[in-house]
């Protein structure tokens, strides 16, 4: 145990969309690599050089660490630190077991993890540290003023997170684009004003003729289709901003000619643990709530089904949490 | 003549790298029209509506024009003027006969046309509306700020201008990428500190050893090359922006991966009225003097040598001149 | 009648503050001056040179007009316009009648004036060109992100205005304070989360216990009072903004020494039209509503009778709108 | 000796206009302690949590430290941070014993001191730590864009490094203001266009006069004087700047209403460790050199001289650095 580290027994921990590749084989993993990049528990034990927790203490961990003293994390691009480390992707990209466990040592705790406020529950905390500060980012980046218009491509839990994050920003109307209903009427009950069913309807131009002609000021892309950067590219009014949150392929085909007539900018963007404090203290002022994406909850022993559940989308499943048993 | 046109006696235009697609038939154009879109002049007479101008003022003309008063210029939106007017490019995309004449009508001159400053030459002013406008909106939007380093791709009339402006934001590197080592040559006159010949060495890696591994804040891609996109997604800091005004194919193949590992911003831009004042401001100030990249001139009477010279880079031509026999 | 002109025949106008220091006589006027400068109407004439506006339109009109044309407008600084004209302040200070009238011509409409949409009433209009535009500004100024906590000093039209702005940002906490019971109870209803009556409880350290003793992200000095740009200093959290829309004594006693220890930042500001039609677009889509800060409705004909209950602040009096006999 | 400590034996310190509020009285100051709060020197020793230093490491020294683990420091406000530890200000207002000393315990040095580029001698790096960040801040919160014309008052010590800072910002005029004209003198050598002698004309109006009538875009109080805060709000253009970093006295009279009317910002504000980085890099790249402000040197038995020197302007003193004997 490092004199950084914090040793954390988790109380919940979320399956994610990359988690499934894993699964699959689609990504290679070492065997009996422990996987998971969100989640909440409480602190166990704290090493020596810990100044912000003690046993006890509930905490949210993101899903990388920033170690707080490398030039990066001076210079506030904690994104950037150099320190590199990941939960749960593997020994090449990231040195860190992940967080589907029943205990997680956690690195650089001072510099990386969040305190919940009493008054937060796990389940309302648990999306801090990776999907709900994903789809916060993706907002700030797409610069919403009130009375703007946005579209979001992608309803699965990054882009409904994104949905209830656009919220606070007061865009006139928040339109949601994805290919499954029973995600989109979630959408509708986080905020969505408009929702569209891309199976049956061209996006681009229907978000067009929603908008008056005009297009949205920024449009979020968290489906990782590049179809759907390329609806963005349609959908965004002169001058807007496209905000990258989906995982994309990691080559796409892009119609700069687009970018270049409507004078666009393409924005990606990281989460801090500063976002996350304010992510927190959303949630405690009950501005945020993000509990009902939780649709199934399985405990370790049985995580399997788990997993089963979210890839295959059983039941209308949006996230499956893991609890101890 | 409408209320607010000017009619202006041309003094000097340019040949643009765009004009050469009409010479040699790439872009289609209707027989007998016009071209040239940077250019200034004398104002010979004004619409009844006219407010800011009388004959004999000198004036630089943009390469498209605003009205003022339609929503998006109002918003202060110009780029997206739903009058849509631009010079010299045919009929399809723009009304406008272009500025390769001896006499030319200028709509919308009120919130279109800059007054050229008495000590600024008309040769010291003849860029600002085109070439000199979008290198410095391609260093505005690159966010540099002293003791950065940054990259520019391409060594042309506008990466050259784009040179210039980069300096006035005291960066502490700018390296240059061309092919042309006369090219090269004239952007370390304008302040490049370093230039890289991309025929001989790969231009991406070569940047990010100069800046010690760290790679540029910024990126200016002023070359209009697929491969330069991908130079500056390869040496562009985590973090930085990309900063795009080269005129690249309409549909390029983009690392998007690069771009999420890497946090970065790719950002286009269109000047304004705004920004042409300023940049008079400078060169009536000495801190801009782009007169060099004026290689060659030739009278009306001989345009077409022009054009060969600049079409073939003849005696290591970077700019031509045309101007009243 | 100038090309660039409107008349406007107005169907409500209202009784703002400073109107009263016009008829207390701490203001000079002209005898016979029309004053007022917040209304709404309906074209009935359009100039030659009008091209945003046909007869019949429905129109808010702001407090002053801009040019369009002068260097300050075309530079995006419409407020630094050098026409300098505002609607009913006297002679000296603007050339322009009030709106407290039957018909009012309007100068630069096409650069000032904002269409009403068809589904907005002229009373949810009637805000838009002064005290709403001032409130919206003055939240704006204080850059309030999601999950901040702002102060609000003064919860009289312009206050409440900016409590009803401040919640499209989403701050967690909006404190206001005035002294009285009846306003500080219209604040609740639009949106403060905490009430002061600086009558009874000193605000500044009140709003610090209130936020944990951090302070507040943002301060909206909204009441024109010294002490409580004073109260602002104490309550604002280090790093943080005062955004000054209060209308103040011209010279006041500031404790600098704070502004240097807690690296505060003191702000003041302009509507546009551009934030007008945002404002609209707002109202439009049900996300802003201040008719509820019109508590009487006087007919011109007893218009004196509506100075004097908003004078008096007869009936729990906020606003007073002015409507045709 | 704390595990984030360094010791550092000090190569040179130099000697504050605050100090002399000290060695008068003014301030009072217990007996005994060392003051002193800008220096350079070579780390001797560090604590067993340093990671960025090593016994040999040359180093530069701000007037504070940050402890980089508080919520103030996480958030990026290290100006906030909650330790509160300036060097050389008395114990009431800071524990730390100041800098004019032959060796200096540093504490929070990872997140605190920078490191001089083998490149940059100690006199080049010696202003880092304060005068010239406070300069350069200043500089940055003026928002200064190429052609802008900027106004700084005071040609004392951080005047003269906002002098330099501002120039790289490239603004078309640079008016430095003063009573000395020896340091005038010293303005125009770093890059002051114009300067005025402000016992001799008025500053305001001869600025508005220089400007065309307009004012400055942002000018820069670094005089502490009241009068001069005035003078900033009748110089500074409309929708201006007025940036503070002069230490006037704690509480001024300030004429709100032209703050209101001209749409002006005050501004503060307070240097980083990321900021010190950056000028050490200009530093290096021969971008910035404040050498020349040394007009004095004296080894520390005779630091008392110094003192006097300095006080009294002898000699045209501008600024007396303190060497080990």
């Amino acid at each position: 145990m490092e004199p950084g580290d914090i040793i954390v027994r988790m109380t919940a921990a979320s399956i994610c969309g990359s988690d499934i590749h894993f699964i699959t084989g689609e990504v290679p993993l070492e065997p009996d690599f422990i996987i998971g990049h969100e989640g909440v528990g409480v602190v166990e034990a704290v090493g020596t050089g810990v100044k912000s927790f003690k046993p006890g203490d509930r905490v949210a961990i993101p899903y990388m660490v920033w170690c707080g003293t490398c030039p990066e994390c001076k210079a506030g691009r904690t994104y950037s630190c150099t320190a590199d480390l990941q939960f749960g992707v593997g020994k090449a990209r990231g040195d860190l077991p992940g967080l589907q466990a029943e205990y997680v040592r956690v690195p650089f705790a001072d510099s990386s993890v969040a305190h919940i406020p009493d008054s937060v529950s796990d389940r309302e905390a648990l999306f801090v540290g990776d999907i709900l500060s994903t789809g916060y980012i993706g907002v700030i980046n797409g610069n919403i003023q009130p009375g703007d218009d946005v579209a979001i491509f992608g309803a699965g839990p990054v882009g409904l997170c994104a949905v209830a994050c656009a919220r606070l920003f007061s865009p006139s109307r928040i339109i949601l684009v994805d290919l499954e209903d029973y995600r989109l009427e979630a959408g509708k009950r986080l905020g969505a004003t408009h929702t569209i069913n891309a199976r049956h309807t061209r996006a681009g131009s229907e978000i067009r003729r929603i908008t008056g002609g005009v297009g949205v000021q920024a449009s979020i892309e968290a489906s990782g289709a590049e179809a759907a950067v390329d609806d963005c590219l349609t959908c965004t009014a002169k001058g807007g901003i496209i905000s990258a949150i989906g995982m994309t392929p990691f080559s796409i085909r892009l119609a700069m000619g687009k970018v270049f007539y409507k004078n666009l900018t393409i924005v990606s963007g990281y989460t801090s643990l500063h976002e996350m404090n304010r992510l927190l203290k959303l949630i405690e002022h009950k501005q945020l709530d993000l509990t009902s994406l939780i649709t199934h909850e399985v405990p370790f022993s049985r995580i399997l089904e788990g997993y089963r559940i979210f890839r295959d989308r059983l039941d209308n499943c949006i996230k499956v949490v893991v609890v101890p048993d």
